[in-house]
């Protein structure tokens, strides 16, 4: 039986490039020599929209409709207008195919830096919510530019869109050996779509006996993130709180430059897509200096994603072990770091 | 000339009752001869809507507005639904007192723990909007409780409201000897608010030349509050933006039990309120282990407000005196804590 992943790859802006370079360099040194890789690169980003005004014609999009999955590495320039790229071509992206899971994990690698004192024990997973809450893209403004002005952002939440993301994170607390999960909102205050967050956590968790649970208002949490984020296991949370709390918790895990993230739609109707949660970094790009680390966990992520569990838990033991030996004096380039990786995954 | 302060004091929930008395007590001492202090207590909170069903009633809010300023202790009980008392007492005063400065200084005192490594140098300020943003309760649900329910929340934001507090926050970080102002939103994501606080502080910061700005995507200003505090002077944000980022602040710089807030009304047609950032704390009220400095500090900015500086000065220095001799092994209870400061002040 032959096997294939027919990928997308959209490296994006900055060290966007780079990084997808190293992602697929690895991915195609742990593939089985019976995976036929196909990929197609997509020049989608801050190039093309100066070029051609464009961030993600119809086109493109249904082309990406076919491929197994998608790759990306960074969107956004500061030539750009703020939003431009990110509404028309990053949640575009999610919105268009339904990526409902937004799954980044958090984890302290050992000999990796944190900026926490006495270096806790941190492996947790955010599911944060893709496709509603105010990232809809739903608001607007009235008499703009004027002292007048009133601009306005609508939270949307519905039943649906909230039901499945919980039920999905209490499949992977119930998979994991802690078996626990915390409701991250901010019910007290936004008590609308809060109390509907929680309604359908506590209905859900009565299916799932074995979880513990556990809720915090999302100010809360962050306090915890810094003071003792070992007590988290899964968290579950809303589009903008998700945002907000993953670049805190890469922060604390060692940096932004190790995390992953999967923009998942379970169902399969359309790919799902993978990316670092940095972003373009365009001060360090094309200098060989940003760590494809993230990325390359990305692609640990879609390759489980796929079904290739043994190829991605070998390029996590991989980052593993490449962090524990590092050492702070040496610094490698973005190349010899993914050369690196590529090479332990093939042994 | 004889002069005056007439304080409203609503104890509330949980630790309240026990750090307010604290306050009151170094208020007490600090406050020169001449100064006649009135106090009225509001008997407002929990046990108060338990035994009524009241939160916050019409003659009590008219009542209030007589005062000079109020001093509030936490709000909140488990017994009591979420958002109960948030929105019908502590939210509605905000609101109804248009406490547009919702003023929270974020510092590491010496000698106090921080769970970041290396003990970063930590003075910033953060100008928290306090009457717009999504916590005007402007959002509904329908068929709640189905599974075709739909949440929304407004975030609702006026030229008239963002020009306000980020001139305010201008005026402040002049007056700092760093003079530097980081506005922080989600304006790649948010893009009518965001763009409309964007350019209006662009539009002010003209008037400032001597200010340094920056602008700050609010995950990304989760990052540098625990890798590099030290980048921040004045920072002003949004209601709920600054929700997330002020508890966070308060656990980099030794803990809730520090963090005091003011909010404030600079017309002065309204009197202004101070309150600790933590909560009511039921797990630990009643034991004397509350820690009142949050609520001892929070007095300093009271009494900054109404024009007493140099008490306020002789508050906050009593405090880093009383940190800078803490040892971590002896524990005073909340009362000893208040004694020791009240003796300081007093000299
Ligand atoms: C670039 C931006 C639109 C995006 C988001 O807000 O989701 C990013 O911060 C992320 O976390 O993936
Ligand atoms: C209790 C709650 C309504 C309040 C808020 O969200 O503003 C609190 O978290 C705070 O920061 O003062």
């Amino acid at each position: 039986m032959s096997r294939s992943i027919n990928l997308a790859v959209i490296p994006g802006d900055g060290i966007g490039q780079e990084v997808v370079a190293q992602g697929l360099k690895v991915l195609n040194a742990v593939l089985p020599q019976d995976v036929k890789l196909e990929t197609k690169e997509y020049d989608l980003g801050a190039q093309r929209w100066h070029r051609t005004g464009e961030t993600l014609p119809d086109a493109e999009l249904e082309a990406l409709k076919g491929h197994d999955a998608i790759l990306l590495g960074a969107i956004g320039d500061p030539s750009v207008p703020s939003g431009v790229l990110e509404r028309g071509l990053l949640l575009k992206l999610r919105f268009a195919f339904d990526h409902f899971i937004n799954l980044r994990p958090s984890k302290l690698f050992p000999n990796t830096a944190t900026p926490l004192a006495g270096r806790p024990d941190i492996d947790f997973v955010v599911v944060r919510e893709g496709t509603e809450g105010p990232y809809t893209g739903n608001g607007g403004s009235l008499r703009t530019g004027t002292p007048a002005e009133v601009a306005t952002e609508v939270s949307v939440n519905t039943a649906y869109g909230v039901e499945r993301v919980v039920r999905d994170a209490f499949e992977r607390a119930n998979a994991r050996p802690r078996k626990k999960l915390t409701l991250v909102h901010k019910n007290n205050v936004l008590v609308y779509a809060g109390h509907m967050w929680k309604n359908i956590f506590d209905k859900v968790a009565a299916e799932y006996p074995e979880v513990t649970t556990d809720y915090l208002h999302v100010d809360a949490a962050t306090i915890f993130f810094v003071t003792q984020p070992e007590r988290f296991d899964v968290i579950v949370t809303d589009n903008l709180f998700g945002d907000i709390l993953t670049d805190l918790a890469a922060a604390v895990t060692g940096g932004i430059g190790l995390a992953a993230s999967g923009n998942i739609n379970p169902t399969g109707t359309f790919p799902s897509m993978f990316e670092p949660v940095h972003g373009s970094a365009p001060d360090i790009a094309g200098q060989g200096k940003a760590d494809p680390t993230a990325t390359v966990l990305s692609v640990a992520l879609l390759l489980r994603h796929l079904g290739y569990e043994a190829e991605a838990v070998r390029i996590e033991d991989a980052v593993s072990a490449d962090l524990a030996e590092r050492d702070g004096a040496t610094s490698r380039t973005t190349d010899q770091i993914g050369d690196a990786l590529a090479v332990r995954v093939a042994n």
